[in-house]
């Protein structure tokens, strides 16, 4: 803590009710609350099934459709689910030109992984079953299932390569936001109608983890934009888009925090009562506020 | 709030880290912060697939094995494991004498039930060969499938009714208690020695979720036990039982809260400086101890 004390949150039963769930008050606090030096970690056991797909669809609607489908099918052995715009298969495919282009001519594609902590699962047909539905009922215009690790292990690169290819293609404006899955189609339809309006040939690399119903929603200026007023649209391009996020009842800052980079932000789409209740805590538990100056409030 | 204002510290998305998680440190304040008016809820596919087994265990330790195996079978699909005591089943049957008796004869069992949300799955199969497993690896001594939704309730009933039954059979010394689950058959066997010696014939009345490491540890009195000494006793029982919980890394309330009636515990339980962060966050949300007056500190 801020005077030196050292207080133990946590204890090794995952279930308790006794008195305030100060864990919860330091995770996510960004160190202005205390300093995190030890966590207890619950370990499930290690899935000893896996099975990943790739599938093509028409669009980001289709895309909420075939998650819930596949929910349905599968259950919480479906952990992954994330969203990938065609434009982030050219973007990492330039940067990285061996990176697979697994089914091409397609708006929209979602990467598909499921687990089972059983040896003998059937988890493999069961998706390759549901999405053999998928496609006869509409939600899904194609799918492939990985054949090996290998195959599953390059569908994940061309995913975890997104940001880093990026990174390459110059300066982007990043949004890291989170929407009720629902609204995610409708959001991206109106924030494209007010960004193609305010920076005109504006491209979109959007990708995420659906399921949580977490965007990456990542701005590129247009192919004969000029780098440095693209830059410094930043701020434009921020508002439209946060503000869109708050109408949807959603995060502006969905898994990064708030850091230095949104404390702006903090204070425009929290209500005043949540910032006073944030700065009471903060005052109660580091009254001389020696903890991470700057950060969050 | 304490002075009136109303905040809404959640939102419609799933994921956010914009700030404290003032949620998190209103649930389970026993409205002492706040009063809660609304919620947000995340709903699930209902399952349209279940499957209830009942098996009989030598121990406590083989039902932390048992457990296991299941949930390397199962999975997340593994959604109830309730540890049930030969004891629990009398007290149940003396007082509804209509409560099923489904593999009478041995010391402890457990209440199972998985959960799908596919309408064509093999769960009860998948249910059924792991306890078939379980048998001749001699996890379980033997188990039984409900083949009906009216046995599925009827085994749920039995479970249902020991805490009416235990109210019906006199004065008891309850304990809502949590523990490291692999930690469960040591504590057991350690609180019954110390309780036999404190006091001689007490029964115990031991049934919980054991996949929480939730038990509810209760005691009743010797067959020829005065009533009255019996509960002048309840001190020094709980004294046995969370000293020895707070040993084993456990939590001497798992879901009831603190109330009034834990409120010394609280105090013995957690560490002062735990303590002094309550206490301060109590003060900083409502410095004039308006909501929910002596309760939890």
């Amino acid at each position: 803590l801020a005077d030196g004390r050292i207080i133990r949150t946590s204890r090794r039963a995952r279930k308790s009710a006794a008195g305030y769930d100060l864990t919860r008050l330091f995770v996510g606090s960004e160190g202005t609350l205390g300093i995190i030096t030890a966590a207890v970690l619950k370990l499930f056991p290690k899935p000893r099934t896996s099975a990943t797909a790739f599938a093509a669809i028409a669009d980001v609607g289709a895309a909420v459709a075939l998650l819930s489908e596949l929910r349905q099918a599968l259950g919480d052995r479906l952990t992954g689910f994330e969203l990938i715009s065609a434009e982030c298969i050219a973007v990492t495919r330039r940067a990285f030109p061996a990176m697979p282009d697994p089914l091409p001519g397609h708006a929209w594609y979602v990467l598909v992984h499921a687990d089972d902590p059983a040896a003998q699962s059937a988890l493999s047909e069961q998706l390759q079953g549901a999405l053999a539905e998928a496609i006869e009922r509409g939600t899904a215009r194609d799918a492939t299932i990985a054949r090996s690790e290998s195959q599953a292990a390059e569908l994940w690169a061309l995913r975890e390569s997104i940001p880093d290819a990026q990174r390459r293609a110059g300066h982007n404006i990043k949004h890291d936001i989170s929407l009720p899955v629902s609204s995610i189609p409708a959001f991206l339809t109106q924030a494209k109608r007010a960004l193609d309006a305010a920076l005109p040939g504006v491209g979109y690399v959007t990708f995420g983890h659906l399921g949580d119903g977490n965007l990456h929603y990542n701005l590129v200026p247009a192919p004969d934009g000029q780098g440095d007023a693209f830059a410094a649209a930043t701020a434009q391009a921020n508002r439209i888009v946060y503000d869109l996020v708050a109408r949807c009842g959603g995060s502006f800052s969905a898994e990064h925090g708030i850091g230095q980079l949104k404390r702006d932000e903090l204070v425009r789409y929290r209500q005043p009562v949540e910032i006073d209740l944030m700065q009471r805590i903060k005052r109660a538990l580091d009254p001389d506020g020696l903890l991470n100056p700057g950060k969050v409030l």
